[in-house]
């Protein structure tokens, strides 16, 4: 509808920054989600599907595919921010279109727009079924950036 | 602010019908959910703090407070459904106001208006650190009965 | 991101009865707002800036905002209902991100997914300042079809 | 469900610069709001119904109860601030839950969470018709004070 923003990064390490802060999420693996994309203002999370993580009917459960449409979003986010920061989720809301069906999800984020404080992000999930992507979730989320705060426990 | 809605449920086995329900989600027992209370129209869902479901500050993950989160509103809202039914998340939105420190949480759901089709759902994540409760996240929910189809998958 | 859906009306008669339904929104003529385009599940909105839409900044009135966002997106959703229906708004959420600072507003709202009780619309509402555009507010909004029911007061 | 918070305003003269603030506001007196309660972190807007302020059903425009709400959050959320700050919309969510029918409406928010920089409310619209009172709408809006920055035009 509108040209996507394009973004420059601020810190030339981002994405070594976004797969580290990934790999250090231990519910990203208790679910078996992966990293597959991170470009600047812009990450894709994939989750193949396994019995553990659905729900009565058989389904992906919505919850986890809000767990990595939450995560997409934040990394999108921490894509642009300053080597010496972290990233924190104010809010997301998501409206689950379809059912999440396939043998594999994959969670999309983009940067819609990056503030200094406050940066948001559009959400996209699409379910994969007999090599057909299906539209099945679509949100949006606000990230704060904490600059001078590391990205660890404290 | 103003007095919550009495609500009577139509199918009177409607507690063990959402236990059942809530026993056949393998999500919730990854993550290591609880459910803690059914009453109409109202739903408690605990989890306690393990290592597998925190992300990269050492906190709750914001998807698995989500997680709960949407579940404890499903299971809200079918208390209420017609036993002959199953119940699918519209969307969810939730605002995380404080980290999920705690050694638990517990989210709380209640139904504020419960229409044939739609029902929506007030939705609260408290954490307990040393003895006391911190509120740590509030949403909202849109759930929808699908009436005459099994709780099962199809 | 992805290839947009492209929607096939079920009335052939849809932008005539879009027109004529917002036409009889008297609140769309409080504030001046002008419906300025009408395809198969898209829908635009203009709103020319002036002194009684304005909060105490000066700025277009944030809830304002909403007003066309909403409308735009329940007619992008109406226009793909069937002649004899009427829409209501679910709910709706709007992240505003930058100042409403223009000489116009232009709200664009296309449907995300079209189901036949629900249908998912996306929204953006854009800001004319000298001759550019600036992305003000982007957000998503759920409507429903009341089918067999007219588009007037009952 | 769970004791709501109690807050102690930093300025004592919250009052008077809120209902001046508001004043300020000539959306709000288009649609005829009126500021009916302040008090520390908590808001009431009423408006009385007026044809012009309605859709094609002849209720109060959706875009309309968006309105007071966001009105009644960021009132909410600017009784608590300092006097030396401003009060800016990041984000509402609201649903619709039942027609806004009646004589007049009435908004009432409250703060959830008061931060230095972001403050979350809930928001809830009830509708009177016939002297009995109807939930009509709940949401929940973040709100950002911008310290140091007046609350007036540029």
């Amino acid at each position: 509808m509108t040209a996507l923003p394009e973004f420059r990064p601020s810190d030339p390490g981002f994405e070594a920054r976004v797969r580290d802060s990934f790999n250090r999420q231990p519910a990203m693996h208790l679910i078996g989600a992966r990293l597959s994309l991170v470009a600047p203002g812009h990450c894709e999370i994939e989750l193949p599907r396994r019995a553990e993580i659905t729900q009565q009917h058989g389904l992906i459960h919505g919850g986890v595919v809000g767990m990595i449409a939450d995560s997409a979003a934040g990394y999108a986010a921490y894509s642009l921010f300053p080597a010496d920061s972290t990233v924190m989720t104010v809010e997301y809301k998501l409206n689950l279109m379809a059912p999440a069906a396939g043998d594999r999800l994959v969670a999309r984020s983009r940067v819609t727009r990056h503030g200094r404080t406050l940066t948001i992000c559009s959400l996209d999930v699409f379910s994969w079924v007999d090599g057909a992507e299906t539209h099945c979730a679509t949100g949006l989320a606000t990230m704060i950036c904490l600059h001078g705060r590391a990205d660890t426990p404290r």
